[in-house]
């Protein structure tokens, strides 16, 4: 499959919908608002036989009508009727395909496994990259298109991060759980049953794309693991590798089969595979989106000293024991360092590692100060940033914020959390948050878990072993 | 320490606050705000040397002054002048006090154990407990006081959770994390350096507390865990006892040591004297608030067989991974069961357990005829339940709060996990999940993690061997 080939399916000039309609009850209807209401720039031409205008836009009876060269077509109409109508996206010159419609190798009638084998066929003959049959779509958030059935994509922010997942259902998880938590995306993928586009050719493919720094795979069974994992290798040191696989447990790998028609093979030995090819494995939806957060924004931690900053010293002492819990260390700050905070927080705290900064409260000066004394530390690798919200620290957010703007850009990684009741620092904390390098995460935890996995990744991209 | 004076001072009918301020750099001016706009509806009685009005309330030079009964004392002034104001709250016949001022214990000089000392012996001359010192106090939302220095408090919702904590950080970190969440709370309480009143006590008052139906702790460090524990036993049965253990490295032991002035102890052995005494112990902030908000509102899990429904394949395979990763199973539904479903469902989806409830998109009435299905499953103990929004299915959260808010009391768990863009499901889902038994989490990993605990603490309250 030639790249030209994926560039024009992900970024079409026109988009012809198969099966497009004015009625709620179907697909298309949800396709066409996708595009309208998403601000697609190109040209949309609705494919319905009855010729209505569609979403007030001309439609034609089919796609040899359309009397403009079409990019992509999505299908969204009974399975029966995809193979002549892929047979007409070859004749009319159609780049790529988002086939919407389900009912191929997923459905426990062997007709599905049938109907799909003639799809790749005519697919293979007209050189049609297809993504599907069975998925929502896919957008292409820095490019502009909502290719989905779910037209609430389009308020995704656009990022670093792609995500190639073999659920439609895990990316609408990980997209509405992204925009509560400020997570970027260049490309959503849904891969469905992979007709001949699979997890490798996207990878080949996001290699090379300039919008995507971190690449999140969402997996539960494929056929041929052993060329995920070559072209994988092939892209260390060039893009961030991330994967969650599901499909676990015996009764998984059933589900799995019917869900997309693969088998999830044993769970282990995927473990060692995933490792070996330089891929980062996650454990859950949230600690996918926050890696994929921190890797997409944040410089990669060099070493593994962690300096741990606190407004309230118990989420300093949570956030303590997950640093040496997850293999990393509390940095020992430099006599200078030291000498440094002392003169800004009195005896009161805890002033070595972790820093109480509660004493500080009333002085966002001071807070930004004690954290540029550990930025400034040769023996501190990064920093987790914690502030709880009290009523009197109402103004540190902005003072940090503003130190933020105000700064360079960090040159190692600061994985923040603030906790505050909304209304009160949200305006503060998102400005913050889209400062290159400085990350925000929900709680101690999750920040020292991504913290944690900056340092597998840089080992992961150096040799393999974690 | 008499439970009468517990009551006077969780649900006082009068407080001073000591220490009152105008100024908004002194803690006391956060500290009126928060019974002020918190709403509290009994006297309150600011008391400054200055004696001006003080959030336009009548002020006193001194406690003494006061012509009327004083219930609880909030403290906040300079640690010297401690003692002589404790010595006045005794004379005064105030009930119980809140210290919110530091500088005891937790510093690194030896004045602060000293002081603490007589703080303890003035105490208990006068039979007083004292939340605190170095605390930033409690609330009693079904009682309506806020007598901390987070105004913002007041904004959460009450319900059967009682959070003792021994950092304030930490009540911080979880009140706010609740409100997104929808946890209510009886009361929250930071412990402080616990100069007469400890998690021992605490738990002994709460036992009797009507409001209270969990109980859920934040410990660092305790000088006698054992006391602890035997209360604990006590309450087996009677209450859900969660604990979240922090300070388990030697460097959290030493955090811990400055905090609040006691030792972390082996986190091993903490472990298993937790198990022991009945409490179950969770491994995050997050995990702590799941648990506590599905015990607080749902059935107990009476076995281990687990239903998952999902309206899209993907989460429910990986609620399925942790169904059996976390030791329940995956229920088997009786022939009746499985002939409902298939009623209802083509064979297009994945019907056995997991159910992928993707086909039923557009009919709610379908969805709700599924979760009906398996809940009067003899063999099925507690369903998770998974919903995507995905525009097609914009009706589905409507139907399932209208099916729960016709139905009786649900004797079986359901936890559900609901993820939609913001504007779309909240005001539905926000009533579901305010109906007795039905709890909704953020992800299909909470949701299953929580139902497990269900189980857990099952096991506890039996036998006390998870």
């Amino acid at each position: 499959m030639k790249r030209e080939r994926f560039e024009d399916l992900f970024s079409p000039r026109s988009v012809a919908v198969i099966g497009a309609s004015n009625n709620f009850g179907k697909l298309g209807y949800h396709v066409m608002k996708s595009l309208v209401k998403g601000g697609y720039s190109g040209e949309i031409y609705p494919i319905n036989p009855k010729g209505e205008e569609i979403w007030g836009i001309r439609s034609y009876r089919s796609l040899g009508e359309v009397p403009h060269r079409v990019d992509l077509a999505i299908i969204a109409v009974p399975a029966a009727l995809v193979p002549p109508v892929l047979e007409e996206c070859g004749q009319k010159g159609v780049k790529g395909v988002v086939m919407i419609t389900a009912g191929f190798r997923e459905i426990e009638a062997s007709e599905g496994a049938e109907l799909q084998e003639r799809v790749r066929e005519i697919a293979e003959r007209w050189g049609l990259p297809i993504i599907g049959p069975n998925t929502f779509g896919f957008v292409n958030l820095p490019f502009g298109i909502n290719a989905t059935f779910t037209p609430e994509f389009s308020r995704m922010e656009a990022g670093g991060v792609a995500l190639v997942s073999q659920s439609g259902g895990f990316c609408h998880l990980s997209g509405f759980l992204a925009m509560e938590q400020g997570v970027g995306f260049s490309k959503v993928v849904g891969l469905g049953n992979r007709a001949n586009v699979d997890f490798p050719e996207m990878l080949e493919y996001l290699a090379e794309d300039p919008d995507t720094r971190v690449i999140a795979l969402y997996i539960e069974g494929i056929d041929e693991p052993r060329r995920l994992m070559e072209v994988a290798k092939g892209l260390r040191g060039k893009k961030f590798v991330l994967a969650y696989k599901a499909g676990r447990s015996e009764k998984g790998d059933d589900a799995s089969r019917f869900h997309t028609g693969s088998l999830a093979g044993n769970y282990r030995i995927w473990q060692g595979a995933l490792r070996q090819a330089g891929i980062l494995e996650v454990d859950s939806t949230e600690e996918l989106l926050d890696t994929a957060k921190a890797l997409s924004s944040s410089p990669l931690l060099h070493g593994r000293r962690i300096a741990v900053l606190s407004s309230q010293a118990g989420p300093g002492l949570i956030a303590s024991d997950r640093v040496e819990g997850e293999g990393l260390e509390l940095a020992r700050f430099s006599p200078q360092t030291q000498r440094r905070i002392n003169e800004i927080l009195p005896p009161l705290a805890i002033r070595s590692n972790p820093v109480d900064m509660g004493p500080a409260w009333y002085d966002p000066g001071a807070i930004v100060r004690i954290l540029e004394a550990v930025l400034d530390d040769e023996g501190t690798d990064g920093v987790l940033f914690l502030n709880m919200f009290a009523s009197a620290n109402l103004r540190l957010a902005q003072g940090v914020r503003e130190y933020m703007e105000k700064r360079e850009e960090l040159r190692k990684p600061v994985i923040a959390c603030f906790a505050f009741p909304p209304g009160v620092w949200d305006e503060e904390v998102r400005k913050m948050d889209r400062r290159k390098g400085f990350v925000v995460l929900p709680t101690p935890e999750r920040a020292a878990k991504a913290m944690a996995n900056l340092w597998r990744m840089k080992l992961l991209m150096e040799d393999g072993s974690p």
